[in-house]
């Protein structure tokens, strides 16, 4: 037998409240999604007046985070034409993807879930909001998570 | 132009903790989704525990009520072979689903969303949770949500 | 966090071990997967001479009692045009099955994993093999497998 | 009629026996698959705790090399933008990959079937698991195996 931590819905509701304070601070409505460590919703919020490509892409780069166990930021590069990794973004029937904004979320050393933020107007805004979201996590429930991910 | 009213993240919210306290009284772990009046999803929920198959028919019973306008029980009746509907269950890929546990949420009389619950050992307990959700909604909210469709 | 119970490679093979074995003894090739609680494959063995349409079936299978947490067998029955589950094989883009074959790996009262297999002449042979798998790992391992589910 | 020689499950598993040990050795849990002449998988094993997406990428790799008559390594380089196999990604559904880590096995100068590695940290890593487990072949079977393919 294999001991798996996995997020609750209790802390994924945090992940969530964490993301959309920090959407509404910035003034920016975004759709959030968390997943568990082999890449299922477990929970989904799409703020008002977001627009809908963030609801698909949202969950895809959960999705991505949680089965490669790395941000999406890093196939963003490694993806390209020419780089190793080129062609990934094919996998999963393209669920798999190279935008910025997912996040694995690390407690103690192992990968317990992923949060992918979007529909912000920059991958850069949808990886802050989800970082935000990560250090709301760690702040309020006392989980030793990895925010500098 | 037409004007549409929709359900707005704050309203999804409430719908979903009703369809949890419900679950959590009757003892089901169960997955709720809640979508917009064109069937997109707007918040979701899976309790811990709750079974996998649960997620998928949530959101697919979602679906089919907002594209529909009509709670999916009925679709279990008039979707059979021989029966007017039938067929219909293979619009949109299959998403479009003749599993009970799917209501639309009309307010005023105009459907502005619709709930879908699934993973109850029953889809009778599934609709029991959707129904209660639209209670605890029109009780908290205060608007006029037709709780008996 | 949730713990989560989950199959290893190890307990995985002798399920592959005890399933060959059984089909062996039939005379049967056959194809046999086995997934952990969320429905990913861990393991896939084809016999020699198996039909390939049991390599499709049997992952199916496996897939379907991981995320219903359910034999298939039962899907055989309450699937039914006009019966409660009408509908429900198309979920998971067809993934989800109700041929017979198909059986949750219960340890403990808790669903760690599931197996399938497929290509047999009959559901009922295929699901004789995966119930043989289930003894197997019950003997070999020490393991408080549920072996009449 | 055409005589094909096909890898028999038993040497599928000395294959998969062979990449588990190289993959323990260099201490990376991977997934192996093995496929037959044609593609279709013969066998498969996730090792505990690696990532997902190396399910995903060694059964295509593995599927890709066998259709292809080639390792994978080939493509991740003709199959670049301008290069002359650019576009062949997409064959197949997107199941035909570009990524490093899938090896035609060769025996007796015939591809009788194909071996895919994913998941580790990087695709030379792959395939040096993958090739290693042709050599093992090679030892334990007496077979004329192409290792420096």
């Amino acid at each position: 037998m294999i001991n798996i931590r996995r997020l609750s819905l209790d802390e994924a509701k945090i992940l969530l409240e964490g993301a959309e304070n920090k959407a509404k601070e910035l003034g920016i409505p975004v759709s959030v999604a968390v997943v568990d460590e082999e890449g299922y919703l477990i929970a989904f919020h799409r703020m008002d007046e977001a627009r809908l490509i963030g609801m698909e892409t949202a969950i895809n780069k959960a999705f991505t985070s949680a089965v490669s166990k790395r941000p999406t930021r890093m196939y963003s590069e490694i993806a390209l034409p020419g780089k190793p990794a080129y062609g990934i973004q094919n996998s999963f029937n393209g669920k798999f993807t190279t935008l910025r904004g997912g996040l694995p979320i690390e407690v103690d050393g192992r990968v317990v879930g992923a949060i992918g933020v979007g529909g912000a107007p920059s991958g850069e805004q949808d990886e802050e909001i989800a970082r935000f979201a990560l250090e709301h996590l760690k702040k309020k429930s006392g989980l030793n998570v990895n925010t500098s991910i």
